[in-house]
């Protein structure tokens, strides 16, 4: 079984977050025997949301069957398209209900949940987007990274680093989650201690509520239409 | 000078480590008022060491002064070649020179020892490269991120995201810095303890060192070579 031949597949799209996604990359293709596909709608590079080019080499529909399916997030002006697109929603849907790991990373969260596949189920994203599980059926549960099933979520952004290696493990077993931990020299020891609204200074938690104050009512209004098309009651 | 303009260098060759890259990318992309140039010796995209494509939008030779340079590690085979490529250290080495902040990740630092900047210095590199450091005429501190003067070197691969935030903080200050960690949640919890030689169970470390074996012997090697070009007994 540990020795199975792996496809990952690793979802990519325009204004997405880049280290949602060179995160749990840089782990996943480290894992011996596993085959990595940088999957989006179409061919063509896109543009994170800070402008990183990042190139797929793989369409969802010429994509082999997958062991893993990885959903990144991002602030809302990419993602928010994709939750109203039923070709994608339905590919994640597909995925997850097969039965075989899904890991979403930050809002990627949301992705899965307009797929309707976090209905009843324990899940975590960005701490600024936490109150919005609910609307999708989901349960948040606030950690780093929250395994329910087949169906791995993974907190904001960096976290995904961290849910990599709890897939790893999943997939390979502790031992191999521990020697790609140990060949990135993953240690993290971040020179401030303000990377969750727990430890932040007050001052730097409501400065970056502020700046998120016009991107939560977007997701809102999101949240809100999806819970309206599942049939969820989140009032 | 904590609202001027900056021009933040990041610098992609073929087979380098991507999260080198990404990580500080994530962060530096960040700054209120700064510009990130992904920079490579041409403008045609890359592939890093685990196959991720990476497309420069500059060159060496188009991009404006820069207020920071960034210089990504890598295994060997395409960090090997620009261990020798003049022009690139000739590159590093006028940054450095002109005081301006110079950041190094993984075995970015012995490309920066190749172009005879860390004479002297003290720094940091991946774990199993900090035996190198010698060669150059580093001081080896086997910290997760080290400054001296205006070079700060970060250890290996991951470690390139610790070091952003202390480069972030010496550009606009600790708040600053403080706002993206809380914006990209960056509140790592590994799910294993094996991220660092001194913590990593026996046996992982002894499977990784063997794994690195070959590599070791080539960056040797390299480091030799440019011991003797820079005149630097470290026998």
């Amino acid at each position: 079984m540990h020795n199975a031949r792996l496809h990952i597949g690793m979802l990519i799209y325009p204004q997405m977050d880049q280290i949602d996604f060179t995160g749990p990359f840089e782990v996943f293709s480290r894992i011996e025997g596993a085959t990595v596909l940088v999957m989006a709608q179409c061919k063509e590079p896109v543009r994170d949301a800070l402008g990183l080019i990042l190139t797929p080499e793989y369409t969802l529909g010429d994509a082999p069957a997958l062991d893993v399916l990885h959903v990144p997030g991002g602030p809302a002006a990419g993602r928010s398209p994709l939750m109203e697109d039923e070709k994608l929603l339905a590919f994640i849907s597909d995925h997850a209900n097969s039965g075989k790991l899904l890991y979403s990373v930050c809002t990627g969260a949301l992705l899965c949940g307009a797929a309707g596949i976090l209905i009843g189920k324990r899940a975590t994203t960005h701490w600024a987007a936490m109150d919005l599980l609910p609307y999708f059926g989901a349960i948040p549960v606030n950690e780093r990274v929250v395994r329910d099933g087949n169906i791995v979520t993974a907190a904001g952004v960096t976290a995904g680093l961290d849910g990599a290696f709890t897939v790893v493990a999943a997939l390979r077993g502790d031992q191999a989650a521990e020697r790609i931990q140990l060949g990135i020299q993953y240690a993290p020891h971040p020179p401030f201690h303000a990377g969750s609204p727990e430890t932040a200074p007050r001052d730097v938690l409501q400065a970056v509520e502020a700046q998120y104050r016009p991107l939560k009512e977007v997701r809102l209004a999101e949240a809100r239409r999806v819970a309206k098309r599942l049939g969820i009651d989140a009032s």
